[in-house]
C-alpha cells in the first residue's frame, strides 16, 4: 500500500474483529475508534483540553452545517477547520448528504444534485457530489466523505436500489474532484437493509479509488436487531485493506456488536445529546440523573470510570446542576458520556489485542441488556 | 489580633488604598481581590479546575438561592458547600437579604424577618436575621454576611435610615447566632447615597464582634459618580483593622476607584453575565463579539491576555460559536471574562506594593474611559 495516502495496519484480529492503525498525512489513530461529534466545529460544551485529555484522536464535523454557517470560504481563509477550532488533531467531515435529506428541507433531488433550503434562515442553496467535495476541501479536513442519497427508513426497495445507484454515479464524480494533498476520501454503501442491494453497492464502490468505506443509512428508523443482521452479514465483506466506518451509530451494545462484525470507525451524537439530555452512560446502564434517587448520592457516577467528572464530582451535585439548569451541568455530563463512549471502544480494542474481545462482548453486553430490562420494568 | 478568627495582614498602602492578606480558619487571600459569583453553588460554565487556573481564591455562592434549591440541609449532609461543588478554596455566601428585595418576591417585612415567595415556584419562605445565619451556618462557608435590608434605589431619605436602622437591629441578632468553627461573619453598611446615613451605620455596626465589613446598597440605580462620591468619603472610614468589602461592584473602571479608596474586597456579576451576552472585555474596553468586524479576526479577544482563551482561539472562532449559540462559547468567553477580572485586581494589588497604583489606575481610566467615549459616539 505504499504510497497510498490512507494505510491501514491490522495488528490484531479475532473472528471478524480487528485492532489496528490507520496511517493519514497529518496523522494517525488506532482503531477501532469512536469519534465524538462536532457538528458546529465544536463538540458541544468540551474545549479540544478536554477531548485530548479524553484520548479522542479524529472527531467529526459537519459540511453541510459549516457550509451554512460560518461558510467554507471563511474556515479556509482562517487556515482551515483544524486551525479554525484550535484541534491539533484528525478531522473527518460529512459530507452534508444524511443532513440534506434528514433535516427535511429538500426541495428538489435529481442526478445533478440536490436544491434545499437552509434550516437556520431558509435561504435556497444547493449541494452535489462536485459542490459537496469542494466544501470539504476548503474546509480542509483530514477525511473528506463522499456525497450519498440517504433514502429514508420507509422506503421501497426500488426507491432504496434507485438512491443506491444514485449513490454509484455520485461517488464516480466525488473521486474525480481535486483535494488537498492531506486528504482522504471515504464512499458510503448504502442499500438500507436489503442485503443484496447491500452486497451489489460494496461490489460497485470498491472499484473505485476511496481510501476508506462507510455504511450509510442505518440506525435511521431500523431495529438495533435488523442492524445486526446487515452488520453480521456484509461488514466483513468491505474491503479488508480500507478502513470501515459505521455512520451514526450508536447505542454501547450497537459498538460492540459492530466491533465483532468487523468495523473500525464510529461516530455519534448519543454521548453528547444524552448528557444535555440528562442520561449518563455507566458500567451498570444508563442513568437519569434528574431521578430523585440521586439527589444525595455521595458518589460519583460511576465508581469504575477514571474520567474528571467523576473523579471530582457526585450525582447529588450533577443533579442539582441540571436542575438550576447550569451550564456546568452539560459540560461535567458531555465530558463523562464522551469519555465512556471512546474509552469503551479502547477497551474493546486491547480485548482484541489480547484474544479476549468475546468474553469482553459478552459481560458487556449481558450488564447492559440486564439494565435495559430493569428499566423496561420500572 | 491573636485569637480572632478573620486576621487581616496589611503590608502596602498607597493614599488609601491597601494591599495585605486575609487569614481565615480555612485558609487565606491576598487584597484587594475579586471573587467570582457562583450563585448556585457553580460560577457559570466553569468547573473548580478553571478557577483555580485562573488563581480565584475566594468564590461567592447565594444563600437565597441555595435555600431554596437544593436546600442547605442537603448540602449540609454531603458535607458543605465546599464539598458539595468540589472547591478546595474558600467561600463567602450572601445572606439573601439583597435578593429577597431585589428579585421583587417580597410579600411582608418587619422587624422579625421578610415573608417571600420562592422565585422558582411560588412557594412561600421566611427569612430572618437566625434564619438566615442559620441557613449559611448549614451551608459551612467561610465568610457569612450579615442579614440586612437593601432599599430601593428610588427610596426616600427617610426610608433608606429605616432600612438602616432595621439593619442594625437585625446586625445585633445575627451576630448572636451560633456558627461552625470555621466561619467568619461580616457586617453590611447601609444608607445609599447619604453620607451621614452611611457614617452613623459604619458607627454602629463597628462596635459589633463583626470579622468584616461590607458596603452594600451601591451600584443599584446609581450612577458610578455617586458611588465614586459615597466611596471616597467613607470607605476609608470603614474599621481598618478589618477586610472592607463592597457587594456587587462593578466596571473595572468602578474597581480601579473602589480600590484608590480603600476597599479590599469584591464581587460582582458583570464578568459572567457579559460573557454569556457576548461582551468581553479587554485592556482596550469592551468588545461585542457578535459584531461583524470580528468575523475573520484571527487575533484572540485580547493580545496582551494570557488565559487558556486568549492563547487558543481566535475572535473569528468565538464570534462563530456565540452566532450558532453554541455552549462552548459561553464557557472560553466566561474563562476570559473572569480571568480579566481577577487578573485586574491582582495587578492593582501589585502596583500598590510597587507604590504605582496612581499610574496604574491613570493609565487604565484613560484607556477605558476612551473606549467608553468611542462606543458612544459610533
Amino acid at each position: 500500500m505504499c504510497g497510498e495516502r490512507a494505510q491501514l495496519e491490522i495488528d490484531a484480529t479475532e473472528g471478524k474483529a480487528r485492532a489496528g492503525r490507520v496511517t493519514l498525512p497529518r496523522g494517525s489513530y488506532e482503531t477501532p475508534i469512536f469519534m465524538p461529534v462536532g457538528t458546529h466545529a465544536t463538540v458541544k460544551a468540551l474545549t479540544v483540553e478536554d477531548l485530548e485529555s479524553i484520548n479522542a484522536e479524529v472527531i467529526l464535523s459537519n459540511a453541510y452545517h459549516l457550509h451554512l454557517r460560518p461558510g467554507e470560504d471563511l474556515v479556509q481563509e482562517l487556515g482551515g477547520l483544524q486551525r479554525f477550532m484550535g484541534w491539533p488533531r484528525l478531522i473527518l467531515t460529512d459530507s452534508g448528504g444524511y443532513q440534506v435529506f434528514s433535516l427535511r428541507q429538500l426541495m428538489r433531488i435529481d442526478d445533478e444534485g440536490v436544491t434545499f433550503r437552509s434550516h437556520i434562515n431558509g435561504s435556497k442553496h444547493t449541494l452535489s457530489p462536485e459542490r459537496a467535495m469542494g466544501v470539504q476541501a476548503a474546509l480542509g479536513s483530514d477525511i473528506a466523505m463522499a456525497f450519498d442519497q440517504c433514502p429514508p427508513s420507509d422506503a421501497s426497495k426500488a426507491d432504496v436500489q434507485a438512491a443506491m445507484e444514485r449513490t454509484t454515479r455520485w461517488a464516480e464524480r466525488c473521486v474525480r474532484q481535486p483535494r488537498p494533498d492531506h486528504q482522504v476520501r471515504f464512499g458510503i454503501v448504502q442499500g438500507g437493509l436489503h442485503l443484496d442491494l447491500r452486497r451489489r453497492h460494496i461490489e460497485a464502490l470498491a472499484g473505485m479509488p476511496f481510501d476508506g468505506y462507510a455504511l450509510g443509512g442505518l440506525s435511521v428508523g431500523d431495529t438495533p436487531e435488523q442492524m445486526t443482521e446487515v452488520l453480521d452479514a456484509v461488514a466483513s465483506e468491505m474491503p479488508a485493506h480500507r478502513p470501515r466506518y459505521l455512520m451514526g451509530v450508536g447505542r454501547p451494545q450497537d459498538l460492540l456488536r459492530a466491533i465483532s462484525a468487523g468495523i473500525d470507525m464510529f461516530d455519534c451524537v448519543m454521548p453528547t445529546r444524552h448528557a444535555r439530555n440528562g442520561q449518563l452512560f455507566t458500567s451498570q446502564g444508563r442513568i437519569v440523573i434528574s431521578n430523585a434517587r440521586h439527589r444525595d448520592e455521595k458518589g460519583p457516577i460511576d465508581e469504575q470510570c477514571h474520567c474528571t467528572t467523576c473523579q471530582r464530582y457526585s450525582r447529588a451535585y450533577l443533579r442539582h446542576l441540571y436542575v438550576a439548569k447550569e451550564i456546568l451541568y452539560s459540560r461535567l455530563a458531555t465530558y463523562h458520556n464522551v469519555h465512556f463512549f471512546v474509552d469503551l471502544v479502547r477497551q474493546a480494542r486491547q480485548a482484541i489485542r489480547a484474544g479476549e474481545l468475546e468474553t469482553f462482548t459478552r459481560s458487556w453486553l449481558s450488564r447492559l441488556d440486564a439494565a435495559d430490562e430493569a428499566r423496561r420494568s420500572r
